[in-house]
């Protein structure tokens, strides 16, 4: 973000996004992902914002990935005709009619972990969407969340096919990537799962079309060789953990959250407190993070504590602390948890706010 | 909560609130403050939702209480006619139109912990406003967040009353009673935080009409000669944190958050994985909690990792992992971050679908 001002006629707190940086970085992961000729299908989740997926198409992504049936719905119903719900899904009858509705829409994939899933999702669809959709496996590469091991792999892909449904690939996300030093194994990890996951599936008979990688981290490490899509989500804002791994520079961030200093105190513990608190920025904070956000324009300061409504900063000895008053731009840890929390997001350009866009599916958590 | 199912009809991850146990909680907190003779202004940053602020006045509760003047608006639309913004305001010309608008509508109160802050309502603030408003001034009790400390307090009350504004009484929060041992250590802070600061005002030849306390881990133990009123939140609902720390039991919590096992591994490390993840259960974990919530029919689990959609449950060796597409109740950590979440709540009373409450002030964070 270049050194702009917070547009005046704001209430704090609220969320910036600079639109030039947004679409530089839009721009960036996209020739970079075409260099390495892989196909980008970026995650939706961390903007949940359909005019951020319109640059992110235009720029060549080949279709849109989400968490939640509730947010593919949002994206279909904004334009997008090709997404994949990267999540093992365990399917009722009222969200399997959703997922009817969906493929009669657009090109539609989702994942499984697991044979029971894959029958479950087999006896619940529709005839139509069964022969529609694309079903991929979920692979643990070492996060050990959800994800399938190596040894049940040809046993899930022959309930996919026995079910009637079609095997669209593999999928992986190497949330292990998200720590310093770890992204460059987590990468390797990745490719390696998605590889020999491809590779056992293939000897058994089955056709692998895609081998679907994520992460922000992980993304521009991704072997050439072993993936065919990638799914970041974080570049299109960045936020502290990119910042604090090093994944990114402050030009790169394109999110802050201005906050005010309502609070101001010389005396032990000497700090102010912003309003921007857990309620706006978001509580995650990784064990290796150096607190709860960055300050933009201060980096020697630290958020060391957050309540709902509060943002505790200290600032180094002998530094001038900021007054009453003042306006501070706070860059969140983890810049997902923010846009989920807000129903709008001011859009400015050079210091002036030039858009309003709704976070259209803020709160879609199924 | 008693042992009921999970409705069928709802898709998870869903927030259910059981009726019955709030209306019980709600009366019990009731109950207790009366006998203390301490008014009750319960906080509704909590809950968010006008239906359970009617039962709490309808309790007998003097008036609510907020965090913003966007929570404050909502609940005046609700009908309430008394509220109080327990924050320590730092307006704008924006913001004090607002308060003019809310003055003209209920009783209204707000705080500060400065004498910039007091200056600089009275700049903005209408005349009218100024007569009618109170201004209770922020003590620091010990969870060194906002809030004045002794010798500032004089030079405060000054700025306030100088300014054409109505001195209120005092108020804090002595949010270090989140520990475990805590609540009781914290609670004589609170009470002496407020007498001692009532008492410095007082000899000044300032009228101190409240003295008001916060946090439901020490409301109950509220010395009743030190507080006039009090304002705890959580108790309505109780959660995982209130559980751990022993403020509550099993039969007070009043909310959980459904939701669904959509993978299941017996190699380790052995788990299951639910859908509902941070981005419905919010992701406080204090140091001294067992996990990032617990699972209210099986106390024996463990939450130990969670992410957006994810939350990584763990059982003991030798217990039976519950089975895909089971639906289980999990009680967050902190309540309060699960409201502002989500849309509605489901409400509940005998494993049946009751009603559905709007969350009307999610998202109201200015």
């Amino acid at each position: 973000m270049n050194r702009t001002f917070i547009p005046n006629e704001l209430t704090t707190p609220a969320v910036l996004v600079e639109r030039a940086v947004l679409v530089r970085n839009v721009a960036a992961m996209a020739a970079a992902m075409a260099a390495m000729r892989i196909d980008l299908r970026p995650h939706v989740k961390t903007h949940k914002i359909p005019e951020i997926a319109a640059l992110q198409l235009e720029a060549g992504a080949v279709g849109l990935t989400v968490a939640t049936i509730g947010e593919a719905e949002t994206f279909a119903d904004a334009g997008c005709d090709d997404v994949f719900i990267a999540y093992p899904l365990w399917l009722t009858a009222a969200t399997a009619s959703r997922l009817d509705a969906l493929a009669r829409r657009c090109r539609l994939s989702f994942g499984v972990d697991s044979p029971e899933a894959a029958r479950n999702a087999g006896a619940l669809l529709g005839r139509a969407t069964r022969a529609a959709v694309g079903v991929l496996i979920e692979v643990d590469s070492g996060h050990h969340r959800s994800g399938a091991t190596a040894d049940s792999l040809v046993g899930i892909a022959e309930a996919v096919t026995g079910s009637g449904l079609r095997l669209g690939g593999v999928f992986t996300f190497p949330g292990h990537s998200y720590t310093p030093g770890g992204a460059g194994p987590a990468a390797a990890d990745e490719a390696a799962a998605l590889v020999g996951a491809a590779r056992i599936l293939e000897d058994a008979g089955f056709d692998v079309p895609r081998r679907s990688g994520g992460s922000t981290p992980s993304a521009l490490l991704a072997d050439r060789n072993g993936l065919t899509e990638a799914r970041p989500g974080v570049y299109v804002f960045g936020d502290a953990q990119q910042l604090e791994l090093e994944r990114i520079g402050v030009d790169g961030i394109a999110l802050c959250v201005a906050g005010t200093v309502v609070s101001r105190h010389e005396s032990e513990p000497r700090r102010v407190i912003l309003d921007s608190g857990s309620k706006i920025l978001g509580g995650d904070r990784p064990a290796w993070a150096t607190g709860f956000g960055r300050l933009l324009d201060h980096p020697e300061a630290r958020i060391t504590a957050l309540s709902e409504h509060h943002a505790t900063v200290t600032w180094p000895d002998g530094a001038r602390l900021p007054e009453l008053g003042a306006r501070l731009r706070v860059v969140p840890n983890h810049v997902c948890l923010v846009l989920n929390l807000v129903d709008d997001v001011w859009v400015c350009d050079e210091g002036a706010v030039v858009d309003r866009w709704s976070v259209a599916a803020r709160g879609r958590n199924y």
